[in-house]
């Protein structure tokens, strides 16, 4: 009936519509299920974010403040550089969006790596653009120098996911200077540090001191270490032009009041943060015993989940895992037939995963 | 330093980042101002959504239902057709991002109203359209058939606002009817609702009996009559081949967790729903009363604001109120130089800003 529809929009497949937790156990007849399979903070959100959300849900009938101007004045306190250097989102996914429907009309090209974040293929299909996929290294890694060989004169914008999702991979602060010395003023580099708060001090990258010199947008988030992920709260970092760019195509009200408030009193919860990533570290050394005891490979990670060669197809693990009530992600989507990708729980969520895990691979 | 941004994007104005009003007031050296210049409702939002969300809120570690499952399934169960009849939105000004990202392309032609809601004007020139405005009746009220007239060959999308703001008129299901019999298949018609439970019954437009036969696209919010502006939620509804196609333009998780529970509880409490919208025109007559008093003329409302002729330039009536601690909406940039728009108050409300009114109207 409609008859003016454009191409790339009649070729986007759509993120299929997953039923809520509570369906799908009805339909399988399970309760009690946990799911670690998108890496969520098992821990919960920051106490002193909930108790600021219930101090103000009753004003939730006023607009938001369209600037985020607390937030960004935290954010600036916390990380330097001036309020005109953070641009904020619906979720940080939404600040992958702004980059491209700002930097990349139908037909420029995006590239980034093959196995890393969906999102990053899904929103450059949707703006038209060509998409170029890079193969990781054979130790499940950015190939930094084969990316940039990949640029041509269409390249308008890279994504680098940092540390990688899926495979919990990062690169260093070497490897990223190297790779933005000579790139054009024609592309934007987006780094996106999703998983930065579970990455060691002494491996962090200082990305602000690259920000003068190029065109380096760095975003993170709210929905995993500081375990806001259902308030949709992320944010981007660059210099001056790239943010008042960004900014023209930002919808004047696009983050709700309720995530400005939490994020805020998230920032201010560093017991909250070290715990999160204390048990994050805790469980991965578990899981990692666990792995070699039962001779499975998986990838040392920098985030809150882990890539695992589970030797068989991870598709069959995660139907029969489903049924005992634990999520998990298959990677057969990512061509990694025989791996999963498990989040790092509760010490009874790691517990009951092996449990689990133990029960189905010898079937 | 960046070279190659597209000249639609160069050209964008972007929304002015306002201050929070605690800034404000204490820049102006003022405590416990009113805010009646956004069409909050004054109510606050429904205690049972309040309930909700505390209820869940230690929850927010988790991603929201990407799908908004038991959102859509209340929302059929209140207005009939099925689930896939709806999308739900990050405020209803993303059903009207998702239209013009789906339907229209750089150099298609957008077609409103002048004087209406400023999103259709701002949105339509991020994506590059072609944006005409037409002018209003001389009763304030949308001009259907110069609306109609003003239709060629690269028309993509008709905004209707109904009722209208900022003129706060409407028109009827006949007028409706009568404007979609004949439109080319090549148009998508967005009807703008946003206020729509502030209109009499008797008055209402049935839109969902035409969505069988015409590309049109209705779209609500909650962020007026139920209070929940500040968690960002609107939702459109239309036949399934146009959700379909918004659906493919829509992020995964664009609707917050916290919204989605709000929302579902506020459809539940007819209570409130009831009680603002009694407040609402019990305000409304308040004020209409005054304003004759004053010899001040005004649109009559279907909405919860009024638009005023104060005989004055209204930027400057604005200016002397802001001072007194009240916050209302000068019409300049609709070109109505002596008008301001006010959004109906509590009874208190109503009573400061009349008496403000007064005070400065005779200096």
């Amino acid at each position: 009936m409609i008859k003016f529809v454009p191409e790339n929009i009649k070729k986007i497949v759509p993120y299929p519509p997953g039923k809520p937790i509570k369906e799908l156990e009805r339909e399988l007849g399970i309760t009690d299920s946990i799911k670690i399979a998108s890496n969520e903070n098992p821990l919960g959100p920051s106490k002193k974010a909930i108790e600021a959300v219930k101090a103000m849900i009753s004003n939730v009938n006023r607009y938001p403040d369209g600037n985020c101007y607390y937030l960004k004045e935290k954010l600036t306190e916390k990380l330097g550089l001036s309020m005109e250097n953070y641009i904020i989102g619906n979720g940080s996914s939404e600040i992958i969006e702004f980059a491209l429907r700002t930097f990349v009309q139908p037909g420029d090209e995006v590239i980034s790596s093959e196995k890393t974040f969906v999102i990053y293929k899904i929103v450059s299909n949707i703006v038209g653009a060509q998409y170029t996929e890079v193969p990781l290294t054979d130790r499940f890694g950015y190939d930094l120098k084969a990316i940039k060989n990949a640029i041509t004169d269409k390249t308008r914008l890279i994504f680098l996911s940092n540390p990688n999702n899926p495979t919990g991979t990062m690169f260093g602060q070497k490897e990223l200077e190297e790779f933005m010395s000579g790139i054009s003023d024609n592309i934007i580099v987006a780094l996106d540090e999703a998983y930065i708060e579970y990455v060691p001090t002494a491996k962090k990258i200082d990305a602000k001191k690259l920000m003068n010199d190029y065109n380096l947008l760095v975003m993170r988030t709210f929905s995993k270490a500081y375990g806001l992920a259902g308030l949709r709260l992320g944010y981007g970092i660059a210099n001056k032009e790239i943010i008042g760019y960004l900014n023209k195509v930002r919808a004047p009200f696009n983050v709700n009041s309720v995530a400005q408030v939490a994020a805020l009193a998230a920032l201010d919860d560093d017991e909250h943060l070290l715990n999160s990533v204390t048990l994050n570290s805790d469980g991965a050394t578990y899981l990692y015993k666990n792995f070699d005891e039962l001779g499975l490979s998986y990838v040392e990670t920098f985030t809150n989940f882990i890539l695992v060669d589970v030797k068989c197809p991870g598709q069959k693990l995660y139907d029969k895992l489903l049924r005992e009530g634990v999520i998990i992600r298959s990677m057969k989507n990512y061509g990694l037939d025989n791996y999963i990708r498990v989040t790092v729980g509760t010490q009874e969520e790691n517990a009951r995963f092996i449990s689990a895990l133990k029960k189905h691979l010898v079937n």
